[in-house]
């Protein structure tokens, strides 16, 4: 079994989105993961859509799989020797609060790195701690507005819309997994820890103007900003009888197989599609062409026409048939376990296989402090001070 | 200097797009990447837009940074020596070729396994190796389609729709050069090699259910699929005087605030905004309140008054107001440097920090086969062999 990160031991102070997705992701490759979650508990566990108990959305069961939960008044005095013990304890703290709250809580990477110099810390921070928005809090939607997702609709459509996922959360959280994994790989060589920084805003910034910068990317510009093939009104799904169905079309063999199977064969010599560089002249006309009706015909049908003239092309998924997918479900991206609160759920797997498996189904996502009691016994906490602490209430234990 | 997978080689035989993103990254920890083009060149040279020379559009330009180019044509019978001595190099094999195409050249993941089993050998594909896609092509749009993403907007607004980002390309490559380091990690624990595949159907598909499975996670399902906050048709940018703004409310004591600054006391008691849950309940009237005309003052203003109130708000920025953020500005996520081709050209560098610094700015995206000399000659190979390999077309040479 492939297990690159085990032995590794991380304290997972995030909640919400961004946090969890990385340290799911780091748990996926083997890294023993303790979760924190304050006594009012993490705010995906209702925002993330309804569960049987209300207690475990559905997002918040498939980003939290794979770890153990304490659940921990940081602001309490007594929960200040278990944070020393865990920070002993992890190779890695990863962090999404805001930088001056865990300073307040002694938590601040400074406070622990220099006491800790062998320690791994990972803040992710919506602004990072320059320039003028350095501190300031955020939500996925804002970092959608402001790194320019939202407005590459307007570029489009004429008005901005968010892509209706967590994207920003979603996408840095997957960055500082491998942010993370390259802070591991550095402490085997050096044995040294690192302090890393993912400021979410410049993070998506950097995702979005690796594309979008685009002829802007040269002094004087040689044009607008933009990758105009993607910003084109028309490059979209396009209609069947019976849905819709995504293809592409780049290279000229493939364009020259369209026309034909779509009945063009008067556009074969047509000059504004002879070429790469022709077709983005005429970029509209082309992909007017390319979404004119297809109607006649059903998805089904059209993906058997395009692909025989090796077009690739899909189905174009709502979730509901996504989760019908034969592919999906003859690989079994899903399957379902017993979950002690909620009952019967599914699981998602993670997708990359090494050496010919695929990671490992991790247990599931826990309820709120369901191992505050092993895991202060494992800090070596009496029964008698376990029972001291609970009684403060700086930490809380799940009860049935 | 952070410098994490210095000494780290790559021998990187992808293009376009997710592949070159996940060698950009390793890159920018330090890693050695040899970028193998076809002398028909990279498809992104072109698509990605225009440029002053038509070589190197901002899309190449910005996620071939830190590559050396060494071009070649690999079903050429001369340049099976040469790639043989490349596998020697490296530590790590990346490609996103289809599976056959790579056997048939003799670069497939058993032939090299087999004869070096301390490699990594990482392939993206689109559809894996079971199931009924097994093998099949793709592109970016596809895969939007295919994984949902754009029926997600089908969901919302009744049509779907691409996010104008070639947003599977990107977050895969992302998601790639983790696995890739979790692989390296394990590599420096066992001294083994691995075999890392990466199938983007399943990666996205995982990516979207992670958030949209939502109440269908539950068997029998509490409810339809989809995050309903995020499906709702008015979880959108408000429009303001001059602009449009992007704002989120999740607490309590936010709605509170954002009533009163709004001057819609009156619904300070109504039950339907009064929790998270009673919000989900009610989320378009709750949206509807919340989207109403902002109309009467000016972005910056109301960020100013949302701020105030502790409501993180941010301007939605179009790709040219973006660049001119002041944020970005101030942290100077962009400079300039001189390309030897395309003259005067913006650097996007990356937004992690190790240490209280930036990764370097590494070189250039190169011009197509600008170090194919130089490889060949630290290969191994006389003067007047590279002579004959240029001269049998087996690699091609830069000439200004």
């Amino acid at each position: 079994m492939f297990e690159a990160l085990k032995g590794i031991k991380i304290l997972d102070l995030t909640s919400v989105v961004v946090g969890p997705v990385a340290t799911w992701r780091l748990s996926q490759y083997g890294a023993e993961v303790i979760k924190i979650e304050h006594p009012t508990g993490d705010l995906m566990r209702g925002l993330g859509g309804k569960s049987p108990s209300g207690q475990h959305s559905g997002t918040y069961l498939h980003l939290n799989r794979g770890k153990r939960n304490l659940c921990l008044d940081l602001k309490s005095p007594q929960a200040n020797s278990i944070t020393e013990k865990l920070i002993d304890w992890c190779d890695v703290v990863i962090a999404n609060m805001r930088p001056d709250a865990l300073e307040r809580l002694g938590l601040g990477p400074k406070a622990i790195q220099s006491k800790h110099p062998e320690k791994i810390y990972c803040l992710i921070s919506g602004y990072g701690t320059e320039g003028p928005y350095a501190g300031l809090p955020t939500y996925d939607s804002v970092l959608q507005g402001v790194s320019g997702i939202a407005g590459l609709s307007q570029l489009r459509d004429g008005k901005p819309a968010y892509v209706p996922m967590l994207i920003c959360d979603h996408v840095v959280g997957e960055i500082t997994s491998a942010a993370i994994m390259a802070a591991i790989i550095d402490r085997f060589k050096t044995g040294k820890g690192a302090f890393v920084e993912v400021p979410m805003f410049e993070t998506m910034a950097t995702f979005v103007l690796q594309e979008h910068l685009a002829q802007k990317s040269f002094e004087p510009p040689v044009g607008p900003v933009g990758d105009l093939r993607l910003l084109s009104p028309h490059n979209q799904p396009v209609k069947t009888k019976d849905g819709y169905i995504s293809f592409t079309i780049n290279t000229d063999p493939q364009v020259q197989a369209f026309l034909k199977a779509t009945d063009r064969s008067e556009l074969l010599k047509d000059p504004r599609f002879q070429s790469i560089a022709s077709r983005a002249e005429f970029v509209s006309e082309w992909f007017e062409v390319r979404g004119a009706a297809l109607m006649s015909r059903t998805t089904e049908e059209w993906l058997i026409t395009l692909r025989a003239v090796d077009i690739p092309a899909m189905p174009c998924h709502t979730i509901d048939t996504l989760i019908k997918d034969p592919h999906l479900n003859q690989v079994n991206l899903m399957s379902s376990e017993n979950h002690p609160v909620e009952g019967k759920t599914v699981v998602i797997r993670s997708s990359i296989k090494n050496n010919g498996e695929y990671a490992p189904v991790n247990s599931f996502a826990q309820p709120k402090g369901h191992d505050t009691l092993p895991i202060l016994k494992e800090l070596g906490y009496s029964e008698k001070e376990i029972a001291e602490i609970i009684e403060t209430k700086a930490a809380y234990t799940y009860e049935v």
